[in-house]
């Protein structure tokens, strides 16, 4: 990764935004401009970078061997256990005013540095790191096209696998063995919800057993080399539940729908509306209870979020995933979901698998 | 878990502190009071606790079928796609002044919160949650006990492994089916630190193949039942490399020293002194470059920390670990860390299993 080129980048937007130093802890935008993942501890990691001048890295001085160092990029501070890290970084911002702060730093740590820099006027670091994140180069969408692929291999083994007589959580636990076996490093979730169970979009597996008749709602993802997958498919057993295959019908072309309407020039919010406008059409759309989709990359949930009110303009580059579903209480749930990356001229799905209902034993 | 009793607790410390409300999002607080653990998204799941009157879990509309809910304790507020979660806080704190916030909670969320309520003065609930979190009852020091049981049982499986010829990677991996297989639900790391690599003290699994004479560090951990296991033993392959066993000796002294040390009324920072003045005194000192222990229990790191300066003063059911270590540069590392849990007279190791150096093939 070219992480000169993104600091040059980020310095750039914080000059034209009046942002005079950005400070980064957990989460993906410190490893995306220097390639170093915080630990999520109370001993502070942070990335101070100043819009211009030296970059530095805060980092407990017990972790300072797993840094990997990049030549002018930024230098490394080390903090010993009984020296304030907070107070290191209020003197190196000693002279910002608007400050950027990382999204998922622990308010402990904002809230220490605002005690210290009581002048500082602090900012959300995502209107500026998401701009930049938001637009995937060639290698980014190859890293997204690798775990894409290895999450369809794990549809392909799942459509040859009885369901019937297991219960939800070895299915789960079988997901996640295939997703390490084709080449994740992790697995974050692999939801499956059977039957009634399906109706909650973020059922965890249970130890229902999969019975005859029941529909499956497999959801699962990690990563592979830093990059997520994420990926929806619907399974029946041996025959769908009864009044299943209507909104399925429906499910089945709205999200078809809202995929080819994915091009550059369309807003996030024009494709939640196409998947929803035909969930509604049909009568459903009391049933749809979430938003279309939602960014996908080094998180598995960023910018742009493809939601209501959501103007942003879709650009080359931008991946997201496209997952409507439709619930119905005490019944079942169905959702089907692909992640798409905007191309030059239109869409290309990074889920390849086949989208249709699934028949296992 | 008696979670009203835990609630009228905080709420007891608030009155006394002049603490209006308490909001707590991701962490270990939130489960603590309610059972409840908020999903580390950027759809904010909440709970806002009044020092008095009606507690309420704001949480996604998605993720609502997961709250248990427990009658009296809270109300539960779904919050749709379209709507903003934080403005429904900030009309539940507006007569609020002093605002106690988890301290893991997104920066992103705070600094919406403090727009959105410009009068509130946010400070951190660590200093109050911990106040309660810290002194264990029975049942969380059982669940502590278990934890440590199941890994010390990983640690008799180790002392039988062949180490020789294998990759740090493979035996990490190894460590964490053990993990699981003996009663865990997460495993969160197994470092595996062979030769050299020990020197790093959060060194990451690698692909150094294990060799005859190599020392070996292993420090693992995860969760059973919601409640922490860490453990950290010494192996040797054949034989300890040159110079080896003199430092080790004074490590094994010195944590012992410092787990004899521990009982009520003694201080946090004296039971680092006692392990850090073996080391020191016995010329090591430069190479113990941390904290001599950490507070656990739903947290893998929590108050109270074993550390210089910190006065607090212990009490029965507080739950830490000891763990000293010395690392020479390039050549090796060593650590050995139990968890014990103060008693009304002296201490409970809830790590037994042997603290020698462990001889493998």
């Amino acid at each position: 990764m070219n992480y000169h080129a993104r600091v040059r980048a980020a310095r750039g937007l914080m000059a034209r935004r009046g942002i005079d130093a950005m400070v980064l802890s957990v989460g993906s935008d410190l490893p995306y401009f220097t390639g170093y993942v915080a630990m999520p501890l109370e001993r502070l990691t942070m990335l101070v970078l100043p819009v211009a001048g030296t970059a530095v890295l805060i980092v407990p001085k017990l972790e300072a061997p797993r840094v990997v160092e990049i030549p002018d990029l930024f230098d490394v501070r080390p903090w010993g256990e009984t020296e304030r890290p907070v107070s290191i970084i209020a003197g190196l911002l000693k002279d910002a005013y608007r400050i950027a702060i990382g999204d998922q730093t622990w308010s402990t740590f904002l809230l220490q540095l605002q005690e210290q820099l009581p002048s500082g006027m602090f900012v959300q670091a995502s209107p500026l790191t998401s701009e930049l994140r938001m637009r995937k180069d060639s290698d980014e969408i190859e890293m997204l096209r690798r775990a894409g692929a290895a999450a369809d291999r794990v549809v392909a083994r799942l459509a040859r696998t009885r369901f019937s007589g297991r219960t939800e959580r070895e299915l789960s636990r079988q997901i996640a063995e295939w997703l390490i076996a084709e080449g994740h490093e992790t697995v974050d979730f692999a939801i499956v919800g059977s039957g009634p169970n399906g109706a909650s979009p973020h059922h965890e597996a249970s130890d229902r057993v999969i019975e005859v008749g029941d529909s499956v709602v497999c959801d699962f993802g990690g990563s592979l080399g830093g990059y997520w997958s994420d990926t929806t498919r619907m399974f029946v057993v041996d025959h769908p539940p009864e009044g299943f295959e209507e909104p399925f019908r429906v499910l089945r072309l709205a999200q078809a729908a809202a995929v080819d309407a994915v091009r550059p020039g369309a807003t996030a919010a024009s494709i939640d509306a196409v998947a929803r406008g035909a969930i509604v059409e049909a009568g459903y759309g009391e049933y749809f209870i979430h938003r279309t989709g939602h960014g996908i990359g080094t998180d598995v949930h960023e910018h742009p979020y493809i939601v209501e009110g959501n103007e942003t303009v879709l650009e080359p580059g931008m991946t997201f995933s496209i997952e409507p579903g439709i619930y119905l209480p005490n019944r079942f749930g169905m959702r089907i979901e692909d992640i798409v990356a905007v191309t030059a001229d239109g869409v290309e799905r990074l889920n390849t698998s086949p989208r249709d209902l699934v028949t296992v034993g």
